[in-house]
C-alpha cells in the first residue's frame, strides 16, 4: 500500500488518540496535500517542528496499529462481507421460502451494520 | 457491568498500549486478586504508588474505550454472531440443497472467524 495511503487510515483510526495539534497537523499534511511551507506558514511554526512533529506521529500510529492492528482487522472485515454477502446473493437465486429470504436479508443487514 | 471485570475486559483489550510494568501491576490487581499490600511487598514498591499506578492505569484504560470504543465494538460483534448463528440454524433446519448447505456454513465459518 501507499504510506501516505496508510498513514491516511491509520489516522482515521488511531488520530483520537494523539493531540488535537497532532492530529490537525498530520489531517493538512496527509490528507488535504499541504506543504511542509505551507503547514509552517499557517500555524506559525517552524518548518523543522512540523517535520519533526508529522515523523513523530506517523511512528506513534504505526506504533498503535502494531500493538492493536485495527487496520489489519478492519480489512479483514471489509474481506468476510465481501464473501458473505457473495453467498447471499447466490442463496436469493435459489428457490427458497419467505422465511428463508427473510432471515437471508437479515443476516445480510446485520454483517452490513458492523464496522 | 461489575467495575472489577470492566476494567479487566479494558485490560485485555487495551493492555498492550500500557508500559510492561503498569500491565503486570494490572495484572496482579484485576486478574491475580492480588491485594495492594501483596503487590508492594512482591514488587518493592510503596502501597501508595500502586494504589496511584493502579488508578492511573485505571482512567487511561478508560480513556482508551472512550476514544476507540473496542469493547462496545467487541459486545456489538458478539450480539451480532449470536443473531446470525440463530438465522443459520434456522436455515438449515429447511430442505435445502446441498450447494446452499456449503453456503450455509461458509458463512458460519467467516463469522466465527471474526474478531
Amino acid at each position: 500500500m501507499d504510506k501516505r495511503i496508510e498513514i491516511s487510515i491509520l489516522l482515521d483510526i488511531y488520530g483520537v488518540l494523539l493531540t488535537e495539534k497532532q492530529r490537525d497537523i498530520m489531517d493538512l499534511y496527509f490528507n488535504n496535500d499541504l506543504s511542509l511551507a505551507e503547514i509552517s506558514e499557517n500555524t506559525n511554526t517552524s518548518r523543522q517542528a512540523i517535520h519533526d512533529l508529522i515523523k513523530r506521529c506517523e511512528r506513534l500510529l504505526s506504533e498503535y496499529e502494531s500493538k492493536l492492528c485495527l487496520m489489519k482487522r478492519n480489512t479483514e472485515l471489509h474481506r468476510m462481507k465481501k464473501s458473505v454477502d457473495e453467498h447471499l446473493d447466490k442463496l436469493l437465486e435459489k428457490d427458497l421460502d419467505i422465511d428463508s429470504k427473510d432471515r437471508i436479508n437479515n443476516i445480510r443487514y446485520l454483517i452490513n451494520d458492523l464496522n
